[in-house]
């Protein structure tokens, strides 16, 4: 009774498909085999769906919320014609994890990559999955992710190769929370001057449903892949009496840890190994559970399915209701296991050319509530950043560079702010290509007094190294002393957690513009994101596909 | 207690008014005086209104739905500002009724004269008000106007003009219907292969507001000017006790007509001259119905308030309930009362170069449900018409004529369609530049048995001469022979009886494309429009700020 998540891979021609080959064949003469061009075709549009049984409209991709689920092969090409049939709203496609090296145009981040894809218009993206593992793509346009336009990216390892644990079969699952207000709605109410908070989500989904069946065979090993596109909860995933572990995170491979129950963050991908080895007799409970904010949803239960059981066979247990929603040291403690495996270390640079701090606070900005890095919540520019900067158009954003830093020495980021105003700002980082940077984030006590939210942040176009997390504050002289520097983890969401810090490396080699945003929907909606830049003078000429906006309207025969 | 529909003038600095105004002094001598440009800056965005005690999203100007009313004087210039802040969604707006006589690309027609305004731009219409008279503003990008964007223009005669009525005090009113869903909800219904109809308004507004109070004070003589921006429904509207006399429609003046209470449809407006000469110790109610549709929505309530009684105080009778809803007589016998004032009569050309026959059918295209004209279902080009005919994109839209006929010898009007497969199409009608055209309408059967609806068309760029309606089948040989070419009214917007038609004639003398359509915002939607295309040729540069759409995109430095 398992339903995989659904899958739609449309081959292109045969013929074009070879004839491809044949040029490929003139340029290179590595993996010809394994290297295939997917050409998807994909419609966006509204559709009344019920996930928990409340009717409301979803934005699906060819008819399905979440959408279908990509597999590819490592080395492949995809490229995804996406028509926009949202009648009168806009959209974009972010690949979430896809390093686009190369093709930083095919981001799909609206306002920093591409202009908004029109009703009616079709954009295609194209670009190479260019390392085996667990990924997923969402709207990146304002608060549309939340609507339902979201799934699974699978890349295969090519033939031949092993990867460092094996199993049986393997299953997808994207897990989500779900409101009965409309994206617009929500986004409408936090642009309010009486900000009005949708509240906590109605339900907790997993593969797009409130109630869901995962069916194993007794005896057999199954690699879950598992991807949150939460809005914005901290979930917490628990399948009664089995253990997980951990071996992929983000598309990389984890020295493998054992856990009761994973915790995942909005933007966060992983591979865990489950075995089907207790009592065959009956199902198991799978738990979702809210954590890091008081929880106003209910657990989300899905089945564990021992075949050839009836998988409406209640099990005679009650749902795992996770760990306690507030206990930060346990999700600490978890986070902190995630290291690379021994086997497929690849080392991060012993020191870094630029170390960049960035405070995340919750602010008002002329009486509206915002979102704020260094005091500066961010308001995008009508012509992306990429066209901006590739044409020199000097005036459409601030040329001043973005703050690297604040004023650590004497701040108390355990108080509410005693002067909450910030302000809007577009500023970037613009970075030396190919440069070694640190990113260290630090959180604080937001606008009510005892509350420091968890922020999942998320860089588009790299992995960094994750060197370290930390409660309290980053010291810049003594924390660095304790990074990572043997075996950590690469990833490209990580979080932040309660009155802590995080501190990530990354190296500036990939030409383009990119985001590095908290990655709860309503957070980076009202400003809490930074731009980076690196290479853009490397670029070849951008295509015309992604303007249309702001300066980069008219008309220009090719 | 009566509450004018809300009014901002922005008016610019006077510095810079002067200097314009010195500009046009040396360009012309004639009516410096009144000539002054007016500056408005608008901002769309959504917010939560109740006006009918359920509280949904409107889309508001400046706070305001209905729109604040423009009030400007013949000659005058607007030079209006709309800053989209609809955060996923496009918009443009179109000035019903304004002719935008040199300035077709501020006709704001999504798909038509310029790409639609995307969230965070700020687009300029500006045009000339070039008659006075009473007419309207409305988004005009699929149906987005149903969320309450609109509002009403008051154009005064000049100072020491003197109309051919005269009054006391003056009022605008605003008409429409109301749902309780919203209109993407609604229009992702009607395009849904399993038809899916929002069903009849949930409530009708005046001024957007269910309960209403109009004061007027005994003795004094009001002219009430009414615009009616309804989505569906063909309204009535009623002031119990009160005759109302007919005096302008659509900006041109009317042979005064008396009448107990006054239909009007979708698109029109008009202005009523209306005594306040009853008891005047009592109050009034003002009775707004749904007429040619089988009413599923309650009377629209009013009170017509004589001071200084208290606006509070109920009248002692009933609302008045309108016509019989489906009296079409009554209504055909009204709409041909309307002729032009002999004082101010223009007569048309007595004959036409074109005769262009235009039937109306609801058909079937793929399975879907559509409204078509002779057989084809308008589907709008992403690359708007004045744009590719302007720049010669040929592959844009089809270069085949739309058709002008259809086999009216042996077409039954009264049955529904044995076959109604129809196509989409996005052709249309290239016209001589300064030649007559006749645009006959003609109704017919919809797909259910024994229906046929009242649909009112809108010709934007031109106002054209109402030269006869007729119930039954045109025949081209026969009705052309008692056209009134002696007085007939200039109107933009007429309705097509059930089973009716409508023979209109208008001179293509307004460089520019234009659209005819159903103003029913559902029909229109789905298909039920054409489109006009006269001397483009004779037009200058188009402005950029049209363009980013389709084959608009990319980047020239001006």
């Amino acid at each position: 009774m398992f339903i995989n998540s659904s899958y739609v891979g449309l081959k292109g021609h045969q013929a074009t498909q070879l004839l491809f080959l044949f040029s490929l064949c003139l340029l290179s003469s590595i993996n010809i085999i394994e290297a295939t061009v997917q050409h998807l075709k994909w419609e966006i549009k509204y559709e009344y769906r019920s996930p928990d049984c409340f009717k409301k409209l979803s934005i699906t991709v060819n008819g399905l919320s979440p959408g279908p689920t990509i597999t590819a092969t490592q080395g492949d090409t995809l490229i995804i014609q996406v028509t926009n049939s949202l009648i009168t709203e806009n959209t974009a496609i972010h690949w979430h994890g896809i390093r686009q090296r190369g093709t930083p145009w095919s981001d799909g981040t609206q306002g920093i990559t591409q202009c908004p894809i029109l009703p009616g218009e079709t954009f295609t993206y194209q670009f190479v999955v260019d390392r085996a593992g667990t990924y997923m793509y969402h709207a990146h346009y304002e608060m549309q992710r939340s609507a339902g336009l979201h799934g699974l990216i699978r890349v295969l390892v090519p033939e031949g190769t092993v990867e460092p644990f094996s199993y049986d079969e393997e299953r997808s699952i994207v897990v989500n929370d779900w409101w009965h207000k409309s994206a617009i709605e929500q986004s409408t109410g936090l642009l309010s001057l009486n900000f009005s908070w949708v509240g906590e989500p109605q339900s907790l989904l997993i593969n797009g449903r409130g109630p869901f069946v995962l069916t194993m065979v007794p005896g057999k090993t199954y690699r879950l892949r598992i991807a949150s596109l939460a809005s914005l909860s901290a979930l917490n995933l628990e399948i009664e009496g089995h253990d997980m572990i951990i071996v992929e995170a983000d598309g990389h491979y984890v020295d493998p840890v054992i856990v009761k129950n994973l915790n995942i963050y909005s933007g966060e991908t992983y591979s865990i190994i489950v075995k089907a080895d207790q009592d065959p007799s009956r199902n198991y409970w799978i738990g979702l559970n809210v954590i890091s904010r008081k929880p106003g949803t209910p657990t989300g239960t899905s089945i564990l399915n021992y075949y050839p059981i009836s998988p409406f066979k209640v099990p005679p247990t009650l749902p795992p209701t996770g760990p306690l929603w507030n206990d930060t040291l346990y999700r600490f403690n978890q986070t902190k296991l995630i290291k690379s495996h021994p086997d497929h270390i690849e080392p991060p640079p012993p020191t870094s050319n630029r170390v960049i701090i960035l405070l995340n606070t919750q602010n008002k900005v002329n009486g509206y509530i915002r979102w704020c890095v260094n005091n500066v919540s961010l308001n995008l520019p009508t012509t992306p950043y990429l066209i901006a900067i590739k044409e020199k158009l000097r005036h459409v954003f601030s040329q001043k560079p973005a703050l690297e830093t604040y004023k650590y020495k004497n701040y108390d980021i355990h108080s509410v702010l005693k002067n909450p105003n910030a302000t809007l700002g577009n500023s970037i980082h613009r970075l030396e290509f190919n440069s070694t940077v640190d990113l260290i984030l630090q959180n604080a006590n937001a606008l009510s007094s005892n509350i420091s939210e968890t922020h999942p942040w998320h860089l588009h176009g790299h992995d960094f190294w994750v060197l370290g997390y930390g409660l309290g504050k980053f010291d810049p002289q003594i924390d660095p002393k304790n990074y990572n520097l043997v075996d950590p983890i690469q990833k490209n969401t990580v979080p932040l957690h309660p009155y802590g810090w995080t501190a990530l490396r990354f190296q500036a080699d990939n030409p383009g513009v990119w985001s590095f945003h908290c990655h709860l929907e309503a957070h980076f909606f009202i400003g809490m994101g930074v731009v980076l830049e690196e290479g853009v003078e490397r670029l070849g000429k951008l295509p015309k596909s992604i303007m249309g906006c702001g300066q980069s309207k008219s008309l220009v025969r090719t």
